[in-house]
């Protein structure tokens, strides 16, 4: 286990592997040498340039691509602050196992390979509203799970979750290290309706009056508040760190189970892109809070990772226009007039 | 020909083919029994409902797609109004036959078929500051080359184009229909300079002056302000209209051809969707004129059907949820608890 504990992490973070500047200058020099107008593909262009800084290649490559997806069950779904029975996150697994769920399909479409990784289903998280979500050491485990699952040589990562009451931990996750209460971060989740919201503020609220004392404590607070596939995500986030894999984030919970990494440190993100924008209420401020930008916003609001997973779309178009356009002096294009 | 004469136009627009609502009505049924919250998928959901009810079929389905580019070459390109010298379009031309530009490797990508269809370009436009840009017969023949460009059995037709100076007749195009002068709808297009786009405004404001006796026939101001790759994008579209393909616009300059259409009917492009927002000045503003809201937003700018390529990416990622999930019986997943 690579942190056995929370100061491990927070070492780690103190002193982030960095991507590498010079691919990310050859790539830029390359786009600039390739027949369109300089900067016309936009976001392609910077994927592309991404890529190749933290894979620290000059020639970024696509070949093995992973979806992790992590699921958690949550004691504060007993509060009813979900549309659906906590008893649909097995459901899922099971659905995911046998290739029935979306992600299944975007995997395949994205030649993407998918690891689902239950994290103790059977032993949810305590019921935050009055205690610990989970121990330092429960948290360790689950970080260390997520950690665990990243192959070492994969090339892009892109993560994600399932668990029913899942948002009502990211939303007090955000409430709690950026501020704003129940207000600006609790939204409907998966269609909860408005009975279930209120719910699900009170129970928010309720946490973080319990929790007061631990707020500005970034790794005590993902303890506390979070949930094991949230600490599993964070675990992976820092896998693909320490083995030069950028990272395609998905939404709102996934956003979220890193935003205390970022707390320790901002650049802790510096390898990630966020896949998209949720419609789920707090993502878009909580992007913006992280300054990711994200590249598609297509008013999903899934979670399972299907928002990261459709932008590795995005990702292998960007990689098919930089490794096989031609530059102006192979295909004999005239440059610019001036 | 199908439209012999500007009349043969307006008469189809006035009796289009509808698309087949039932069709999008069981897609819709569908979605609602797939394992996620409904609605959860977004514009993926949207996506695979629009390509049923324009197929007419319960299970769409994107066996053949085509993208078709069209090239054409304008008089107005004498006003130095871009960047690059014009002699590019025929370069672009034969760089799309080389496989070496972005669309070639979108479209591998996108598993798409690539048609490239250089419309006349030994013969540019007149310069429709002091002319008329093509007599009512030539913007009819150039028409007549995209429609017949598109095969009847594609399941999805992605449209583009390349020609230098193109921006410039887009946006004279946008000024005539929708008002709002030069000022509304020059942009830098492939990237010129502070003195060739006084010299574009220039050069718009004189065509519309010089045409102002034609502005509201739709028609002839496609023909006395367009170009031949813009007739033939709008060609394609109502052949696809007629064989039941829905379509993805690619920029301003696609999108800007398919105007006159729109002012005719606006339902001429319901079976249409702008597969990006491009950075080009008037797109956006003349998305929001069409009632078209984007799937894409990545700061891209070349054309080329590039935009709309990449979004077929989304078309794919849409059907293979639609046709490869799991219901909520088939799984055995429990419904909400409400």
């Amino acid at each position: 286990m690579p942190f056995a504990t929370l100061d491990d992490i927070r070492t780690f973070c103190r002193d982030l592997p960095g991507g590498d500047r010079r691919f990310a200058d050859l790539a830029a020099q390359r786009q600039q040498n390739l027949t369109k107008p300089p900067g016309s593909l936009g976001r392609l262009e910077e994927l592309a340039i991404w890529l190749a800084q933290w894979q620290g290649r000059k020639d970024p490559r696509l070949e093995r691509v992973t979806i992790a997806v992590f699921a958690g069950n949550h004691g504060v779904a007993a509060r009813g602050v979900s549309a659906y029975p906590q008893a649909v996150t097995a459901q899922m697994v099971a659905n995911f196992a046998a290739g029935g769920a979306a992600i299944n399909q975007i995997a395949k479409a994205a030649s993407a390979e998918l690891r689902v990784v239950p994290v103790e289903l059977e032993r949810p998280t305590r019921d935050f509203t009055e205690a610990a979500a989970m121990t330092a050491e429960e948290y360790l485990e689950a970080l260390d799970t997520g950690y665990r699952t990243v192959p070492e040589d994969c090339d892009l990562l892109a993560v994600g979750e399932m668990g029913i009451a899942n948002t009502t931990a990211a939303a007090t996750l955000c409430a709690a290290l950026l501020g704003g209460g129940a207000a600006r971060w609790a939204g409907r989740g998966t269609g909860v309706g408005d009975d279930g919201l209120a719910r699900k503020r009170t129970a928010i609220e309720a946490a973080l009056n319990f929790h007061r004392g631990i707020i500005g404590d970034p790794l005590a607070v993902a303890a506390a508040l979070g949930g094991r596939e949230l600490a599993a995500i964070a675990g992976a986030v820092l896998a693909a760190r320490q083995h030069k894999i950028p990272v395609l984030l998905d939404g709102f919970v996934a956003t979220s189970a890193v935003l205390p990494l970022a707390r320790l440190d901002p650049g802790a993100l510096d390898h990630c892109r966020a896949g998209h924008v949720s419609v789920e209420a707090g993502h878009r401020d909580l992007l913006r809070e992280l300054r990711l930008d994200p590249l598609l916003d297509l008013n999903m609001r899934l979670g399972e990772a299907s928002g990261a997973g459709v932008a590795i779309l995005l990702a292998r178009a960007a990689l098919a226009c930089h490794a096989g356009m031609a530059t102006f002096a192979e295909a004999g294009v005239s440059s610019t007039d001036d």
